[in-house]
């Protein structure tokens, strides 16, 4: 999807945000002279080709070079793997616990999307954990994304999960484990980003939360989103690879890829993609009709 | 004071919320075509010479033009004046009976000061009233206020009160009704916008709730805050002579008035002024050492 009128302001405040996270003495004139070079890219784009993600592929890497740090998220990437590294013993036991482990596998793994400084919203990831019911997701696709399952394992197919941010990527590690429990056989591959974007996973995230020891961890793209022109080979491999389907986690991947009204700036493949994320800006609350907050599982080409 | 990175996203965002308020159905074309207008404004100008509210004067002209309406907050103008007016008489009770008229007279019109749909805030302006507690204020000169007057009604000067809000308005007038009665000698002049803009009063809304009838209502100048540039010769006259202080209500006016630390584009009168507002935003947070919601009433030459 491209850029709508609620991105514009929310990317100027992202970038203050993330200035404010990595530089909280940054001066008035570093951050200024940042913004006008945001303006003047939003002014030489077609801010009719472009998504969101990609303008945020800009704006984090400007934030870099204006304070002069190649990777300034760093810290903030371990400390929230960290953060959700404590949290996992007792989510797993939750998950082991459940009527239906794989539900609260994938409640787990949407819940972990919380963790995301890029959007409009509090950490409360503790209190989501506890308090989470079926009813939390406004839009729930599960019974389909269950039978596709099903169907899949037994054709050998793939299961191409996208990953979104670090510290999430823990509860996804549990998701991959449950999800191998129940279909020993198969085959799963994770994308992680191929370069430090904001606080998304990257490789080095996938080896220190041990996902890349259960499972083929691949890189997709330097960009907060699914953006074909700068992926890697192997990735194109396995998201137009046809026997399998996609799991997409978190805002920027769907923002890239769910393209309803407009021409595509990429050919999507000819499988089924599920979206499974937190609500958390005014343009979701749109697009899925839904309050801030709420857990979408939403499988591509079915109306909610 | 000048523009701050607080500004930029926010601005973005009040015209997004001003195209929603008064054309809901407003195309993603045209509010684009606007958000890039503004880029090119904000590119173009000196943003280290320029207050906010003097870009909010662009912003909302540009909404304007954009949905070729003349005064398109007309009909929000008339609610809100509405909605004060029908708390005027349970206000005025509450200021008659307290131990201290005017400083609850001072609270009333701080809280009033709550309806401005230019802020990122809600309207709660019932709850405001019935919950005030002097404790509200974070920053409080009313004392020095108080004397000031005393001293003033004595030498005869012109208290001048820089008016905000259609809404507000309303407790404005209870304020001037209050201090008139306190001080019956003392000349107030109360000033409007010479144009209409945003939700600020014009001459129109100050003889719609009676306030023109019971003391002196001039024009200020055709800005959400005060240009010296763009101001009436009358407004002039009052806000540079020395005897006598300003009231000035509201961020708008705040944000075009105080300016310690560069070079102001316009000259301070020699006399006090105090600030009478609630903070709306990060950047009051910011300024004023307050949480969002605080009442603030500041003597311009004060520390807090």
């Amino acid at each position: 999807m491209i850029l709508e009128p609620e991105c514009i302001g929310c990317l100027f405040t992202q970038m203050l945000k993330a200035f404010k996270i990595v530089k909280p003495d940054v001066s008035r004139d570093l951050v200024i002279s940042a913004q006008k070079k945001l303006m003047k890219f939003l002014l030489d784009s077609n801010i009719n080709e472009i998504a969101a993600p990609i303008v945020g592929k800009f704006l984090y890497r400007l934030v870099a070079e204006t304070i002069n740090v190649e990777d300034p998220y760093r810290k903030q990437k371990k400390e929230y793997n960290n953060l959700a590294l404590a949290y996992y013993d007792d989510t797993k036991k939750i998950v082991k616990n459940a009527d239906d482990p794989l539900f609260e596998a994938i409640a787990a793994s949407a819940i972990g999307n919380t963790i995301d400084f890029a959007a409009q919203h509090e950490i409360d990831l503790i209190n989501d954990l506890k308090n989470f019911t079926p009813q939390n997701f406004s839009i729930n696709h599960y019974d389909d994304f269950r039978k596709e399952l099903n169907k899949l394992a037994k054709l050998e197919g793939t299961l191409l999960i996208l990953g979104d941010n670090t510290g999430e990527i823990v509860f996804d590690k549990l998701l991959v484990e449950t999800i191998k429990e129940i279909y020993p056989n198969l085959e799963i591959v994770y994308a992680v980003r191929s370069a430090p974007v904001i606080n998304d996973s990257t490789m080095e995230d996938a080896e220190e939360i041990g996902l890349a020891k259960i499972v083929k961890v691949i890189e997709s793209c330097p960009v907060p989103g699914i953006d074909l022109k700068s992926a890697t080979e192997e990735f194109k491999k396995y998201f137009y690879d046809e026997n399998g389907f996609i799991l997409s986690k978190g805002q920027g991947n769907f923002e890239t890829l769910h393209n309803p009204d407009q021409p595509s700036n990429h050919e999507l493949p000819d499988k089924n993609i599920y979206y499974l994320l937190k609500a958390k800006c005014n343009l979701m609350e749109r697009i899925f009709n839904c309050a801030k907050g709420d857990l979408i599982f939403k499988q591509s080409s079915l109306t909610p």
